[in-house]
């Protein structure tokens, strides 16, 4: 119906999270009619990144550099480590500027449905970089699903000999939350962890 | 926080209609994950995009030929022109297979609210293929809303002096609706266009 060369653009856009067949075509029209201003700069920028962006060899970050500026930050905790499932899970710890340490970014979360196992994750090279020492502290913030809880307890448990001090995220209340729309585990949770005021 | 060039991509992404700022940031990851098998092949299909797809210069599709393939196809019925507000339209009508004469694609509809005035439309264009000559009739198919009917008003209008047959989509309940979730402009509009059955 329309060409060749729009129907790839259509099929690849529909690729991405969060288009679908009919929002990917919305979007080939609207990169087609803002050629200039939108098309060629995304064309480009796909391109410098695909040719630039690279993933850090210690944590697993993606940037240009490699190490990563985390990693390479001479003014960052380095006996501290925050283990996160993707790098959007590091993006968001760094957005709210209250972490100073180091990532370990997994890759994912254990899951029997979809079949990934522990040698899918990068838990070995956790594993070796607190082998290496001068690690205090390891903070397991994988997501509260139960994948992650999962990931969380294999990784507690393969770090279970090390020295180091294993901790998690807490759970409660999210600031802002009203109770009436919190499900019952996360109330259950702030009950348990609640604190003097 | 992230590189530039993680950076640039994502904001050029949040561009695109149906995506916000952070499903263009999920999306940025997954092209990063998936280099070869998506970020490389969409840059190269934008870039083709770019280059190769133009706007027909008789009726406003966007196609790498120029006449468009409907256009130039000697199988179609030339004396038949459907007016339509955009591209995606002609794209919908095409899906149906049931039209088979000629298009002519205005770009928008007349909306006082947004500053669109016939001068912004490809009117003249269609006034101009008229004059030429040829054709029996012209079928509006803007959409049922009021600026689309406005615009179908303002068209007619317009060719009233013309020999030609200005006709509009009927409107009716819509194939598989259910009466209860119609609103009463359908529902009427369906019980004046009754037929013997």
């Amino acid at each position: 119906m329309s060409s060749p060369d729009i129907e790839r653009l259509i099929t690849l856009l529909a690729k991405l999270p969060g288009l679908g067949p009919r929002s990917a075509r919305r979007g080939a029209l609207d990169l087609l009619k803002r050629r200039e201003a939108l098309l060629l700069p995304l064309a480009k920028a796909m391109q410098d990144a695909a040719e630039n962006v690279k993933t850090c060899d210690i944590c697993g970050n993606l940037d240009v550099q490699n190490p990563c500026p985390i990693c390479s930050d001479p003014k960052r905790d380095i006996s501290l480590i925050c283990v996160v499932e993707d790098v959007a899970d590091l993006w968001a710890m760094e957005r709210t500027r209250s972490f100073k340490g180091h990532y370990h970014v997994l890759g994912g979360v254990l899951s029997a449905l979809d079949g990934i196992s522990p040698e899918d994750l990068d838990i070995p090279g956790l594993v070796s970089r607190i082998s290496e020492g001068g690690i205090a502290e390891v903070i397991l913030a994988t997501s509260a699903t139960v994948d992650g809880q999962t990931t969380a307890h294999y990784i507690a448990d393969r770090l279970a000999d090390s020295p180091v001090v294993v901790t998690g995220l807490a759970h409660g209340v999210p600031v802002g939350g009203e109770l009436d729309y919190l499900d019952d585990g996360t109330i259950t949770a702030a009950l348990k962890a609640r604190r003097v005021v």
